[in-house]
């Protein structure tokens, strides 16, 4: 018996990871699969869960597709447990990121107010996960997958015992573009933070190719981002000074000044949280086809490609002690020497049957890449620390500190107004003492 | 002999210095007072000169004070040097402020666009300074208070073989400030960087008061800042939840907002660089009047209050081996276990014949200071690199990270702009290949 | 009112540290002295709080004496602790030696056998001791000198909340015989652990002589250490190599072998406890004399000259906020930032109202300097570890990395002759599972 | 054409480093192999030359393999260069234990005197083979097998700009041992020097075996040791404090004494140089028998075993990109953040088509561990700056803080006595100063 629990099943990715799991079959013979998702998901989760089975069914495997309501249920006998889930769902995504334009900020679900919105909404939900998890199925790798999902994993490795894994599509896409770039046979090393890594070396056979990447670069080759980010114009003297490529995520930073007049400057700027609901209504759409038995092509617009696909190669490597090199969000443990050894990290690891151990990287000489990362993590530090205690002050102090919010008086009033808008999903700081 | 060079001797300044030289001689019985100036700060230097001049007649000391335009012979058997000039003079910092305006950021004359853009004028005139203290009084110590202080000190420290300490009056105002509060039986430690520090620890006794204070600074008690920093509404969670307190020109950090407001959007603002003009033109009037033989009261407003003073203490304290604990530039080697064992901070230090020894920190474990920190840090690491090497990246690298300074594809315009007022003032960036 | 306690009252040290009060009566006006001690010391600490009370007689000065075998009644009131206990007297200290001697070792009574021995007597009296200071006189100053006093202050800093500072005559001695080399204006930095230090820098006037002084070493040039450490005969080029002076005890460990032949074998070889233990005998008997009212010059043979004088100056600086250069253990907080922040180091500190604050050392480069105090350290580290909690493997692993013990199965031999022997003065170790 | 440079091809382990290319043809198809010797060497290369010769006719593969007496021809279109060589021979060898037991210690060919002695011959030969490297076949990777493997590789990762990494049998020996104990499942992390590692982690499906490893070794199971190292009688409660398995070489730490007295109190002790001697001649005999055309048996007593074919592993999997998790001598860079980042280290590492990549290690927390390790890095950072400078002094430092060495006025006598026996192979000493 292989059993894998996905917590948020209802999600619009499920089919891309039923895919993943059925094209691997042959090395990862899953025999259960079960979707948990709470009430309020429930046609999202039954919508996804036929169009599941009927792909399973047409794959001719002999694998059990469950849908569950009942989580402690669904994580009995659980080998992998993913979580995708959304607290809130779209609507709370949404209202993230017009909070931000309220306060003429950039939404940002994972680094800016939007994302630390999303942590304090997903925090309580996943630690309360992991404590079934440590009861139920305490032996089961947690493959998170929900973002902000390096805030999350620290949370997870900082406050449980659960052993988890966090995932992100940012780094599987920069390594596919580099390949576009250089060959297939090149192997990346990024390290960072989620949504803020740096491909440090581009490794060709003993050969570090990075310089040749970033020439390339300046020279105007690129290759493509996810549509929600769009291509980055990067000043060539900047780059080449930086010594390693950023992520597209660092727009938001190295060009923070274009991105905000990009979407606040912008006449009927729609947010990405209502394109991704309209993207979201016609898939559902889709996936109630009783004809339907694939993915749909539409699916791929969705933003998050390749996450479910990465979940699957994970679980496939931890199950096969595969030694497959993957970006993945971890316990820093001094291989970022310049940030506290037991902050969560995204880093190139090998993956084997113990999980996933970070490649070593030397220290990180350039003050502008240095810097940044520190304050970032300090950042995340509170983030987790606020989300977990709902202490005011903490809240106020991430957010105070945060590149992309509004610093001063102004910075009480956004925390005010978010504590307001999602106090349903806030349990932690309903004893706040201030406010 | 003993010798003292005031380099920039034409300086506001100068009358309060004399005054403190004049205040302390019992302990320190100075012989030569040299005052070193360029041809075109000759109309100030003979001003103040004069007025010096019949401040020590009215003192009765035996002091020979000497106005000198040749910087080699003024050097000569200097045993400490006061570093207070300011490249470009005043007219250069009204520019600084009003780039900063040009394209909606404030100026700051220190840790914002004006203090990099003088940083970039005075890094060269400063190491130019000291090869000539290396050759001519290679013993003498360079006490630098020209701004932006801190990393001035750096450059000296990373490219010289000078003794240098570096003054700032930020913490002296701070710890006058706390006297008030607490009374004066205690002992301010402090650490951080130049205009970027935080009192960590309020001693007295053996018992640590900081949070006594903090808790009265919340209750609405306060001290005055200088003129140009103004009252501070701290956020009272906030300043509870840093467990230390922040110096005035933090408010331009956790503030930024608020700074930014009062600066950009009052109508009829009027530069600080144009109020000190304003408040020099009038000094110099005053300076001019014949009969006057003491330091005018209307010098207090200028800014610096203390500033002189403390440089005189410390020479003093040098002389003597006195043992004080004073607030100032030096390298870190470890006291700020966060930061570069090479870089520049600022701290309470024992001051002894052998200079400044920094007392050791326990670690900085608030997220918020230790981020915020190490970002400022690693702006100053790029900016003394810019000023030394005139490298144009390195250059745009620094201003991309600043808190203070607009990111992307302006930070360019902004430095071509600001390279273009200064191109007099930028001799290493002549041959900067970019641009 | 202003009381000193002193902790082991009836140590033959007891007419110094008096004398040193008497001398600083002006500067430290005491009220009240109380020289406590067990029932076991009595004869001692009423022979010599007889002596001392006729010195203070002699003296005139208003300074009440008492003789206490109540430790609680003895700390009430007492500002300054002083703690000189030697648990289980000079014949444990012999017992000590002469373990070392049957395995071939030698005593060493503080880095070797002999020291952690007498560390595990002492740890469980000095916590016990601590209890009642932070319940009955909180705001007490514990000045250690109790021996392995590093560890012994170690031990107190990591486990209880008592302020401590911990005191040794090596680097006095030290300093002073430098002075007798360099003359009186140099202020040597000492930093490492107890017993285990170097002077890294020699500073006159901001100028470093270390290496000047290391010169006229190597060319025979000496300073006098104390009669039970004799004459140390460096090997030149180690010396230069070092860059740094050893103290008189690192022969045990540049030397080990020589100093192994001198005390191992050397025939009719007398333990330094035995002949401690002679001119303590010979002293009581001077002290017993109703017409001793000074100390006696023949105190000055017992080895631990300026300690006393150290304790009194020491409290002095603290007591008048002096802001003295002094050599003490204290809390690392990454001072040496080879070793752990959390640990106890002995070095060159500023001495102010609130303590003791170590200056900053730069990274130790040598690496013959950090690798052999790291282990150094590592010793100290499992030593107070084993002491606290009795656990018997922890005791081992001590023993086994201690460069001066011999290592193997020959170690758990040494280990239990030494709980056997000791065993009335370990109750920590009464529940050790294993032996 | 894929080309391996073996450099000392005439050692006697040559057999089992092409039986090892063999066996592994069809994922490594290497078309040429070059045993390069000096003319000392002409006899042991041209008989072990023959046999190889006959071994791969046998095998019927299209290898070619050639004997040099031309280093940089040899090395010419090489994609491999494994070094393996042994200056001065076996005789030196004996020689450097003899030296040991004269002055009364073990003699240790890696990590005591024998291990120095060979340190010194050895350098200069590998820094001006590396020069050839850099200039011939610059994009080869040094496979280095020659003791002291870690203090080789760490010269050649300071002191030149080959791709290096260092190779030893004890992890492969000790993780084979392991398994027999636990089972072929497991996957062992080691850290620490190159014969001076811990067993940290003991892998199995994400849980670590470790303790339960301890446990086993407590009760009395265990594996077996090469020949040489013999058996080891860990002291249990040690084992169990430690937390970590420590490797066989440890015995002459952990139980130093055990081993000086079987070495040196033996009647008849015969060194291992002169047991080595006597197989070789053996061994030479057997390879002279023109009818053998494999690898003889008798080759497995001669204490490297594993030690090529792990090389071969290491080539192919570097060849093939395979992601094996090797434990291997590679540039610290952080992964044991208590020693310097530049140093070599041993350590787990996954090796792919880049070299050889750290895992990441979690700071070593027992302080007997970490002591330990931190004294031995610092005499193995001595050790490289001796034999790469020549420095006398360092020299003797570095002699003076190794824990098997004799420590006073002996060392100098020692060293000079082992500068004396090899001034021939000591080029870089021959300008010393100081002797």
């Amino acid at each position: 018996m292989l059993k894998i629990t996905i917590v948020g099943g209802g999600s619009s990715y499920t089919p891309e990871i039923i895919e993943g799991f059925i094209k691997r079959y042959n090395e990862l013979p899953i025999t259960h699969i079960d979707l948990f998702d709470i009430e309020e998901g429930r046609y999202k989760v039954e919508t996804v869960g036929a169009l599941a089975k009927r792909m399973i069914k047409k794959s001719g495997l002999d694998i059990e597709l469950n849908i569950s309501f009942n989580r402690r249920a669904s994580l009995s006998g659980a080998s992998f447990v993913c979580s995708q889930m959304r607290v809130g769902m779209i609507p709370a995504r949404i209202e993230d990121e017009l909070l931000g334009h309220r306060y003429g900020m950039i939404g940002q679900e994972t680094n800016g107010i939007g994302g630390f919105a999303k942590a304090m909404r997903t925090i309580p939900v996943t630690l309360d996960l992991c404590r079934d998890i440590e009861d139920i199925c305490p032996d089961a790798w947690l493959i998170n997958f929900t973002n902000p999902s390096g805030i999350i994993t620290e949370a997870v490795l900082k406050h449980t015992n659960v052993k988890v894994i966090g995932l992100c599509n940012v780094p599987v896409i920069t390594q596919y573009g580099i390949e576009e770039l250089l060959g297939k046979n090149i192997q990346v090393q990024f390290a960072g933070l989620n949504h803020f890594i740096h491909a440090f070396h581009v490794w060709d056979n003993g050969k570090d190719r990075i310089k040749e990447l970033l020439e390339k670069m300046c020279q105007g080759e690129d290759f493509e981002l996810p549509k929600n980010l769009g291509k980055v114009e990067w000043v060539p003297e900047q780059l080449m000074q930086l010594g390693a490529l950023p992520c597209g995520y660092h727009q938001y930073y190295y060009k923070q000044d274009d991105a905000e007049l990009k979407e606040l400057k912008c006449e009927n700027y729609i947010t990405r949280g209502e394109e991704v609901q309209a993207i979201e209504t016609e898939l559902f759409k889709l996936y109630e086809d009783l004809n339907l038995d694939v993915k749909p092509k539409q699916l791929e617009e969705r933003g998050g490609t390749y996450y479910s696909d990465a979940a699957c190669e994970l679980i496939s490597a931890i199950y096969n002690d595969k030694r497959t090199l993957m970006h993945v969000n971890v316990r820093n443990n001094g291989t970022i020497s310049e940030l506290p050894n037991d902050c969560a990290i995204e880093a190139t690891s090998v993956i084997t049957s113990c999980g996933a151990m970070p490649l070593n990287l030397e220290p990180i000489v350039n003050p502008a890449i240095r810097g940044t990362l520190q304050l970032q993590k300090a950042f995340e530090e509170l983030t987790v620390k606020a989300g977990v205690t709902g202490d005011y002050a903490t809240a106020l102090q991430a957010l105070t500190i945060n590149p992309l919010v509004r610093k001063g008086t102004v910075t009480k009033e956004i925390l005010d107004d978010m504590l307001e808008i999602n106090s349903k999903y806030l349990p932690q700081f309903k004893h706040s003492a201030i406010r």
